[in-house]
């Protein structure tokens, strides 16, 4: 079992639709997760990025640690204690891949990278801060609840099937010629059927979600179209493109 | 020095616009690479995709290969014949790689796997026929030529600077936030200033190019704007991540 399912019980977090952080946002508007896109939504949920936390119980509240959101959670607030190994006060990619690790399944450096680029600190792109982390958990608490959710069969990966559950169970009608060719890019080769480990279902999530928001924010009207100049356009994909060596 | 530099003589080739194949483009229409967009083109050039080959003097005549299209130069079945090491008739990544690699420096798995897919048989997507191969080899070869021309403190990679300047000498004017999005991707963290070796240049141009060429045919007015469907657009864009565990 790893570091992140001991600190995150399956049954402590709704499977809501997780959102990308405020600081992504290039607009300065904090996401909403409503369903997406309007001709193909089938369900509408309204979740303000902090207004609900990932943590088992109480829910969050103030806890005067330096740094982290108001109302933070003390989970969350001891999770960050406990992958900050180093006692910097911040959380780079080897403390966070740790982290998510498990003893027989390393989370995967591209997917480590992916998520520290999405919710990176403006002014220390290399190392999340506590209010970063903060979101960043947050985030991976909800994806992880979908996760387990949607793995019906309980074999611990999710496949295409599964994964095409998963989206639209929050909202995200994904085409499914678009979740064949993602998943495809998946394939060992080996000819078995392509399965997510939680890393991979993650980067896919993230990506998926991540550019159906950013779809969004220029179809206000929810018609199922929208208009790019090309400058915009290239501004809003090129981020979930390219991984790091 | 490296198979690929030893068959590919830089003077050999035209720095002009690499296109991807035929294959790729869903709406069946060879690619031309017309710079793009209208508002932001400095420059027009016309090229048909098989219309211009890479080799060195004589230029293509048909050689009677199996597999290969009618008028493939002999250095690009040469070429093939020798990257081909297990003479199986088709590429495979580990051969491509093999090829790409020199004994200092490795071409990266990620940029290869990219390749292969943008390059694809459709039939067969783990492996490269004489055909996809001699696509893939093509745009390489202008990819390699529009590296050295542009590699102007010959240091061997491609900074920001001489990244936005290659892009520009092939008619994409990429915003420079794009740019230095992409770029910081490949900040190794160490502080020093970020270099692209030619596998990183070429996942660069490739997705750059190619998303260029998707909203160019979604803009056949050229006025530097387009709408997409939410399908249109999420189909467009997930072809370009880069994955794969």
């Amino acid at each position: 079992m790893s570091f992140f399912s001991k600190i995150f019980h399956p049954s402590s977090y709704a499977p809501s639709a997780p959102s990308l952080p405020y600081s992504y946002d290039q607009q300065g508007q904090t996401y909403s997760t409503t369903s997406y896109p309007g001709n193909y939504s089938h369900q509408q949920q309204q979740q303000s990025y902090y207004g609900q936390g990932t943590s088992g119980g109480g829910g969050g509240y103030s806890y005067g640690h330096s740094g982290f959101p108001p109302g933070t959670s003390p989970d969350v607030i001891r999770s960050f204690e406990m992958v900050d190994r180093d006692r910097s006060g911040f959380i780079d990619e080897n403390e966070l891949q740790q982290a998510l690790s498990s003893g027989y399944q390393r989370f995967h450096i591209k997917t480590v990278r992916l998520l520290m680029f999405l919710f990176k600190n403006p002014h220390d792109s290399r190392r999340l801060g506590p209010k970063e982390f903060a979101a960043l958990w947050s985030c991976l608490g909800q994806w992880r609840g979908i996760y387990e959710r949607y793995d019906r069969d309980r074999s611990g990966k999710i496949d295409l099937l599964e994964l095409r559950d998963a989206l639209y169970g929050i909202g995200l009608a994904t085409p499914s010629s678009v979740l064949q060719v993602l998943i495809s890019k998946y394939d060992d080769g080996s000819g078995r059927k392509i399965e997510l480990n939680f890393d991979s279902f993650v980067e896919c999530g993230v990506i998926l979600k991540g550019l159906t928001e950013k779809f969004k924010e220029k179809d206000k009207g929810y018609t199922g179209t929208a208009s790019f100049d090309y400058d915009e356009f290239m501004s809003m994909v090129i981020p979930f493109l390219v991984s790091y060596d």
